[in-house]
């Protein structure tokens, strides 16, 4: 058979990342390269009674059809807590629940871009949603992440300067792969721009409630007056990630087409899934849970960097993330990520070569991002071992 | 804010269903017009009971990420349930687990189809895939659906007169919404074309082990040497939909691309669900199961039929199906299933329009779909009731 595939999501190639993942399997192989929550953050026994609880309260509602919006007490309890934490409660909004944050990035580029419309996203930027606006033809511009988050004069260069432009992507707390946060200034000033030129941004907030220094920032959605921001979160990192639960918050009628759009894509999201995290949000002590993992999460990641500070070589420069589960290396100029990344895992540690994150994935990248969430306390210290060895042999 | 909406995806209308469906909320509106599952059919216990298990097993498996293609036991006790049950058993092919058998529609049109191309279908067809695929930016053009299946003839025609054909979908067993089932002999001659025309053949069955009358007929999947055969299944009608889990089995590289577009769209499907499906048809009498369903579906179409045969008027004609959950009427020629539809809302009862399952929804279709599965015994009779003295007042 002879089969032709589509131009954009018939085309779309295996992630570099995804390659290295593949290779996680081996128990030799010390992994800082994926992005999961650290196995003693899963709350099993939490979910196991809620789940016992609901097929004793609705065994039929648990294992029906239900509605492609999503099981509306989640959806209200999303709202709620969202007002109450983050200031989120235009009145005009509405929420929908997804099949996993990354279902939103989806959604979103196909209900708003034809193919060769253009996307905006920070450069360097989570490459799931990279491939998920590539799928839908989009065409990628990068706007570099300064230290304060997203690069303000570049944005409105491109801004004034492009035709097509449909909506930006941003992740503005602790950002995949950079760690960084954007500053509120820097919000302020990107919602403005979103306004004055009439674009969407699409604020993806997945790691938000990881934070463990320093004061949370409002989220860009907590300025909208205008429903021009479609804010995106997620129970991957604060629950469970293979529960494929996330949400987003949007104007009206921005929500009823992505229902719609939903509605052809997967019905709607797992039904039981939904049922764990309504009871999880409503029926705990959210503040004392996100707590504890803020609190794992900082143990993690200082001990990363106190290894890193010890071990790494001068040259090698990196961020130091106040929350979230990435941090981001930079080489020296003129080396190459990919390569590092290689000779690492023949020395038995993983990590992301840069360039996976970048808009065009063959330009190169001297970077590469470490995750302190997954590996535990022993093999970040070997990790890093292994790894400042190899900065030191550069 | 002004939004620019995308040509296709952007553009979906909610169907004519999903309006009647919203109104279903009311209970004392009879709904003939759902395709759920009877809830007595659904194991709540056994589920309850499997995921105590799962996670005493293996509580973080159970909650962590996996991988894009689907949970690696659940692939393989699909494959060996269908070279064991239905002769599919090609060398050359593999599995990837969806979310829903509806994923598969959107994801199979994403991978083929440019904005334009052209996916042949049955005339009429099921409405949720006809919406991926439009929103896919397909062409739909429609084969009408005889006694025994797809008009072979009218097939042919289109086949040779057209270009830019993608693919054909055809739900070969208890067809939705006709209840329709294809013979054998147009299976192969519908096999034999697509190898010809070199084009490919998305072949849902989600009610195939649904049968209750009559001989099982091969999947058009078990004749396929040469992969131009996609092949879906469902977990939705013998397990539970709220679940969301099907799957795709195809040639390798249909499932390699299958599983990085997937990736892009939603990461993985949820893992628990994965679980469940696993452990279900792996440790039980699958063959009891489905002959309990079968008699449970059988009563409930008999007592349908039974009815409408007493109570409809002669000049309404309607399906008599071998199995799965409708049945589909077609009105006096002339008549307006559409306003049909809204004389039985009125009177309390449901029942889905045909014209929602034409290619051209703007179409007037005589003809309606019933379903029997949800309701109870007491509601079938009551709703027949009241759908006979409509019939007879046309």
């Amino acid at each position: 058979m002879r089969v032709v595939f589509s131009e954009h999501a018939g085309s779309l190639q295996p992630s570099a990342a995804g390659k290295i993942l593949d290779t996680a399997a081996d128990p030799n192989i010390i992994s800082l390269a994926a992005g999961n929550p650290a196995p003693e953050a899963l709350p099993a026994d939490d979910v196991a009674r809620i789940i016992a609880e609901e097929f004793q309260r609705d065994p039929i509602g648990v294992l029906q059809y239900s509605v492609p919006q999503g099981y509306l007490p989640l959806r209200a309890a999303v709202q709620e807590m969202l007002a109450a934490r983050s200031g989120i409660n235009r009145p005009e909004d509405d929420c929908i629940i997804l099949s996993g944050a990354q279902q939103g990035g989806d959604l979103v580029a196909r209900l708003l871009c034809n193919p060769g419309d253009v996307v905006l996203c920070e450069e360097p930027s989570f490459l799931g949603c990279l491939d998920a606006f590539r799928a839908a033809g989009a065409r990628l511009i990068g706007i570099p992440v300064e230290q304060d988050g997203i690069d303000i004069q570049r944005l409105e260069e491109v801004l004034s300067g492009t035709q097509r432009i449909r909506f930006l992507y941003t992740i503005p707390n602790f950002q995949n792969p950079t760690g960084i946060t954007m500053s509120l200034e820097k919000r302020q000033r990107l919602y403005e721009l979103a306004v004055r030129y009439n674009i969407v941004i699409l604020e993806d907030n997945p790691y938000g409630d990881l934070r463990f220094h320093g004061e949370d920032v409002p989220p860009i959605k907590s300025l909208d007056t205008t429903g021009h921001v479609l804010y995106m979160g997620s129970f991957s990192k604060i629950l469970a990630p293979g529960l494929r639960v996330g949400y987003l918050v949007a104007d009206r009628e921005i929500i009823a087409r992505l229902t719609t759009l939903k509605s052809a894509c997967d019905v709607h999201t797992a039904i039981l899934a939904q049922h764990i995290c309504h009871r999880f949000i409503t029926g705990r002590d959210m503040n004392a849970h996100l707590a504890a993992l803020a609190a794992l999460y900082r143990h993690k990641c200082e001990l990363m960097l106190g290894e890193m500070d010890r071990l790494f070589d001068r040259r090698v420069s990196y961020t130091r993330p106040d929350g979230g589960l990435f941090l981001w290396c930079t080489l020296p100029e003129g080396l190459d990520g990919n390569l590092f990344a290689q000779r690492a895992a023949q020395a038995g540690v993983l990590v992301v070569p840069g360039s996976g994150f970048l808009t065009d994935t063959n330009q190169l990248s001297s970077c590469f991002r470490l995750n302190y969430s997954t590996p535990t306390d022993e093999n970040i210290i070997r990790g890093i071992q292994i790894l400042g060895e190899l900065t030191r042999s550069l």
